[in-house]
């Protein structure tokens, strides 16, 4: 199970109205925030999310509406004393952004690691849940995330049997952990089936369409994407500003073959963006206009 | 006349119903913001106050509550097309804390100028107005800042006549003007009176009573004082974190005899600072609770 927050979706500066973008998930004891614009951690608060247990941020990229309440963040984690490390991911860069930013909150109470974009690399907090960033197209560089939290084959009890692995270790196999008997190797294969398709949320802002975002999105639960502007006549500022239209990202959510979309990034000027979900309805059903606060629990199909 | 208003009145973090402390100045075409921690942006609107016009913003001191919201101020005001140049003012280091935190705020649309505190000048914005920073005592070095609106003398008509002075030029004399006139200079004082009290409003958060504090305060017409906690109990608190409690700000605002105290910078854990008012009224009589968004229009007493 996911659950899934978008704390705020709004674009470019925040409003008396709407907080910047940002995204927690919750999954498997770990908390991930995606973006830190300024008023996030009031954001989450309203939207009932606890700071204290963030582990993993993923910057997309260093415009101040996506970072700017970095430092207020992990200063408040550390007034709510927090110890556990935090990890930082971002583009190449980003440990002179953070580094920068937390002049202002010196002295935290935990310890926190950067990691730049490596593409060769995802990012994996346990043998659960991997975190894949890549490169989408922006101003400046911009990452989208794929969130994957893995399933592992269903426990054939025959199997365990037909393997001869003693009843005991039945359990920690299951779980996915390697043992060793009286010199022998267990290994989880030997009582599970065939890897099930996990759960798969994909998150992309600040980017003009681009295949890459679509090949990461494949077949995804669910696809997060901005939606800067509703109306087509506002093609030309999205693609002059490096963000997308509300029927560029059903676009990609149909290409995709994406469970569902929900539409993020909403520009200050767009003040009712359900007053336009048509644009992205009318070319994938399942279009979704996101709004701040907008929570969901994710689980793997039946 | 000087506008004054509290955008918020919080310290440490900013919370669901509480922003940041921060206060904007609007007096003689100038409008100065004092202070700017995350989510000031927003407090300003809640609060009635533009963004585009500030000219200066004096900032306290560099702890995140204080000043993380710059950047998202900074390119606010860039969007909305400011092109005047921004006076900042703060503690000796500002210009490197400025330059960090501006990494995310690049390409500005008008230019920043940083005024590192000098205890020999006061920031002069006009002949009108005079911004005297002064150290008070907290764990970081931390200023306060003393707002004064000068007022010159009454026009006094028989000066002028008894001065010789032309008619045509007693307008701009009156309007604080040096003019020179077939040869002859004429000067302010030749149609005006003894200079009167101005208006005078001192801020100071972040800080342990002072008697630099009291000194600057003397007779202001306004003392806008922090007040982090308001039961005596909390002493020990104060004294640890470098703050004050509600008695030692109105001790102050008595000594100095100054007109009113607002209130400001409470704790987190003080969720209805009225309910203490009393630990202030019983030493100083004048003393307000000042909460988000409480604005006034100071004049010049009659």
């Amino acid at each position: 199970m996911i659950k899934v927050t978008l704390a705020g979706t709004g674009g470019t500066m925040p409003l008396k109205n709407r907080w910047l973008s940002s995204c927690m998930l919750f999954t498997e004891g770990h908390a991930i925030l995606i973006d830190c614009g300024e008023g996030t951690q009031i954001a989450l608060k309203l939207a009932g999310c606890k700071s204290k247990p963030i582990d993993t941020i993923c910057i997309t990229h260093f415009h101040a509406d996506h970072i700017s309440g970095l430092p207020g963040l992990l200063l408040t984690m550390s007034n709510e004393g927090r110890v556990d490390p935090v990890t930082i991911t971002g583009p190449v860069g980003l440990t002179r952004y953070v580094r920068a930013l937390c002049m202002i909150a010196p002295n935290l109470t935990f310890p926190v690691q950067c990691v730049e974009y490596d593409k060769e690399h995802p990012v994996v907090l346990s043998h659960k849940i991997e975190i894949t960033p890549f490169p989408v197209r922006h101003s400046v560089a911009c990452l989208g995330y794929r969130f994957e939290l893995k399933r592992s084959g269903k426990f054939l009890p025959e199997k365990a049997r037909a393997n001869q692995v003693p009843l005991k270790l039945w359990s920690s196999l299951q779980n996915g952990n390697t043992e060793i008997l009286d010199g022998k190797q267990y290994t989880p294969d030997m009582v599970l089936g065939e890897p099930r398709k996990g759960l798969t949320i994909v998150y992309a802002t600040d980017t003009r369409p681009t295949d890459r975002i679509t090949r990461h999105a494949e077949e995804a639960d669910l696809l997060i994407c901005e939606g800067m502007f509703g109306s087509p006549e506002k093609l030309p500022r999205a693609k002059e500003s490096g963000h997308m239209l509300f029927s560029e990202a059903a676009a990609i959510a149909s290409e995709a073959r994406v469970k569902r979309l929900w539409l993020t990034h909403y520009s200050p000027s767009l003040e009712f963006p359900e007053e336009e979900l048509s644009f992205a309805r009318s070319i994938f059903t399942a279009s979704e206009c996101g709004f701040d606060g907008k929570s969901e629990e994710l689980d793997f199909p039946e």
